[in-house]
């Protein structure tokens, strides 16, 4: 009777060993998943371990499943790219392309801001957030890639944050934020995804129709062509479809038609002092002007003001617009749709407001020195 | 025997019906609740869930017992005012009328900052929060109404936050806001509720007597007359009674009178600044003049220096004074009695002292302009 | 039978009070801890609850076996200096001594900085954080002194943070920073004390050899000596030791130079901007000049650009440098080791661009005006 138990045993760790190996056999092919693994569970140990508590590790997809060539890996950094994620998970892939997320790396390569600064700082900066086209693991953040995380406001935030896109700062002092973080419950207070992602969708610009997200104020689609009025009003009611879950239909209206109005007042400054820039231009009265500089790196030597708008060497007029437009303006706006009093006004118009009297004066300081040049 | 028990039963479950009934009727009176739940279970999901979540659900207190009318919730926003809490919660209602929080939009609605910009910037911003006097959901946020949520410091940092009153910020970067967050334990360190609604009082104003709260230095009660010394030390008492929960008498006191002297070391470099303005104004220089702007709404065209300037259209210098005053001189001094490093000295003193600087290169400019012309 | 349990009870009831006197006998020698005890839970009940959940408390440390004297506490603060805390914990104590939080208060004494503001400003802002020299509570919150608190990002960033040393802000804006506050595992990211502080060492200057941490640009050590190269190669390997628990040697070393190219990159805009103001000044068009203010408390009346320039009664030019090399140039080459792409950029070299533009205009004005007045 022992032996038999012992013969029995024998039988079922030899049945239970066949199928790993046959397991193994199907996934990895010839490569063996167990070169990578002695090594780097020695020599990345913390890389190692949060492999092993995801659910890949779980469902026996491995190095060599996502990183295809161990040779290849070892030489240089071993990039993953979307359509290798996509092959196992495709209706994902096809959402992504849909969405803006898609192309941030080409929409950057070829940004006048990109080619205007220095390759150390397009490294550490541009480009760790931009290769969000070319890396899945920017917000499923590896090698857990655990839902929980990638869902959170804090995945997101770790792009859309700083003076030039907010997003974070002006979620986090809304009542959305404040509540989603004293609950952690998304059905208590929405997250980013639950308006930018609902149920899901991996086109994260799902809904959004209020740009600019191109270089001028319309809306444009991923061709960068803007897209029509009825589409526009199409994507409010994609919106209004998160907002009614928890709003009147009424009410959500109003705070999208509130964010409307606080959008245009920010628009109608932005274009005052863009307009006081443009007669000194026009006067001959910009130091350094247009001919003493470097041009442009896209649009040559015209006067750019608002995006790409460089900050750069220009005259101290067009810097004071710089961060007119790339820091206040896109607060006032932005937080108008995120329902963050203190982005929209304190940081925002306030600073707008400010940034006007700066723009008038330093254009009528010019103006008194010429006349007073003239007149000796 | 079996026939008993179910005889038994039917009686215990007809006489709960009953009482059921009779509830429902006391507490609905005419109006039917389940008209609005059949609806809004489908229409507004979340808010739903959150009020079944309520304490509110539970005491049977539902959509009718607050927003009294559905019709007129229907066909417009259905705000409950704190006389209608204040029908079931008396002692929190009276209370809260002892403290400044009651008199949050009245005050606004005649403030000249208020006055002074569009509509669309005011419903974005400041209406979101001095409605504190309208609406007890500020802080106690609906539909759960949950007292963890309300008693959160990110509760109260929902509205106190931002470049003009960063109570929330000062709050976190203090050793009170870290270990706090870091414990999540009110025995272990204070949250805003802790100082200033102690055992629960809503009267929010309590223990504060360190102005300025009105548009003066003085600190000045609800009728915005100026309290006396005596009521001034005993409100100092007040606070300390908190403060020695857990520091000696000798240490909490030495530590408000460092902030005494800290506020007073910005009022300082305050008047310096407001000192080089009024100069200029008297020398004629200020550019724009009074009489060439737009009358301030409630001063007229006087030099207003500090609470309630406006920062549209006026000129640089008093620009320049608008961010020392209302930015930097308030987490100077705020920022003492919140024991918050960063904002006292790098968010605070020293950019005041830039500040200053600031204004009297300025100051000097104008009056070599000026001489140079006459020069001439 | 009864009886004799009864009695056993009583023979242990006394062994243990007996033993319980011995203890406080030989804890406490003549002072009584029920005299500290007796007043303090009724007087400062959160410190005294505080205490009683530490692990002092289960081991018999108690308020004299740290403050030693009674009657010097009850009339002064009955501060513990790190010496005390050194006779329990000599290993931790002896690596501190390595570190240059040890000298920390001493180095902030004769920094002009410091020397040029009044007492309150420096008793609210530097003192607080600088006394980390004398107080190993300044980490390790008293009276709990717990583990998790001291180790926790947040007990770091209590000092680290601020417009002049943002390590909170930009380790809470990359990547590390957002999964560890997402995850709270220090095995999926790293937390400060994981690269800082290494395996519980008490020494926090390990691994960092890229300076300035001296007022000039080499690296020094703590008697302001400057390291050699090679000393400076095994701090850097000592770091690398670190990351390759989650990264390929390959990978970090890549982003630590990346790091060491964008510190240069932000050094070279500084020594612009410096050159700019040391043209002005030798052109003697500094205003006011160094001769009409206050000289320097410890370099006297030299043009004192970068550590330890004063940000106080300069003139405007330098005001512009100050904000340069104190808040934007530190953000740059910090977070270029911190890996926050928000403070390299937006909040770093952005702003360093914006500030030469503001400092050639500036110089620019002033030779313009210098030039009409020998028109005249």
């Amino acid at each position: 009777m022992k032996i038999c138990l012992e013969f029995v045993c024998l039988i079922i760790l030899m049945l239970s060993l066949t199928m790993c190996a046959t397991v193994q056999k199907n996934e990895y092919d010839e490569i063996d998943v167990g070169f990578c693994i002695s090594c780097h569970q020695e020599r990345t140990p913390g890389l190692f371990q949060s492999w092993t508590e995801s659910k890949h590790a779980k469902k026996g997809v491995n190095c060599i499943t996502c990183h295809t060539d161990h040779q290849a890996a070892s030489e240089q950094k071993a990039m993953v790219f979307p359509q290798k994620c996509g092959e196992c998970h495709k209706k994902e892939f096809e959402e992504f392309q849909k969405g803006r997320h898609s192309i941030g790396f080409d929409r950057m390569r070829i940004q006048g801001e990109y080619l205007g600064i220095p390759q150390e700082i397009r490294a550490a900066f541009c480009e760790r957030c931009h290769s969000v086209q070319k890396r899945c693991n920017i917000c499923h953040t590896s090698h857990t890639f655990s839902l929980k995380e990638a869902r959170d406001p804090d995945s997101c935030g770790s792009c859309h944050l700083g003076p030039d896109h907010p997003h974070k700062e002006m979620y986090e002092t809304s009542l959305h934020g404040t509540i989603y973080k004293l609950t952690q419950n998304p059905e208590r207070a929405p997250r980013c995804i639950t308006c930018h992602m609902p149920d899901g969708t991996h086109n994260s610009s799902f809904g959004i129709a209020r740009g600019p997200v191109g270089t001028k104020s319309d809306v444009v689609n991923l061709d960068q062509i803007p897209i029509s009025k009825e589409e526009e009003n199409t994507r409010r009611e994609e919106m209004l479809t998160v907002c009614t879950r928890c709003h009147s239909r009424r009410f959500a209206q109003e705070q999208l038609e509130n964010a409307d109005q606080v959008k245009e007042a920010g628009f109608e400054l932005q274009d005052k002092g863009k307009g006081a820039i443009q007669e000194i231009a026009q006067e001959g009265l910009l130091y350094p002007s247009l001919a003493e500089r470097m041009p442009h790196p896209t649009e040559g030597r015209t006067l750019v003001l608002a995006d790409p708008q460089l900050y750069i060497g220009t005259s101290y007029l067009e810097r004071l617009f710089f961060t007119m437009f790339k820091f206040h303006s896109i607060r006032v706006w932005k937080s108008g749709y995120h329902f963050s009093p203190a982005y929209t006004h304190g940081f925002g118009w306030t600073e707008m407001q400010l940034d006007l009297i700066d723009i008038k004066d330093e254009a009528d300081k010019l103006r008194q020195m010429i006349q007073k040049e003239k007149k000796q």
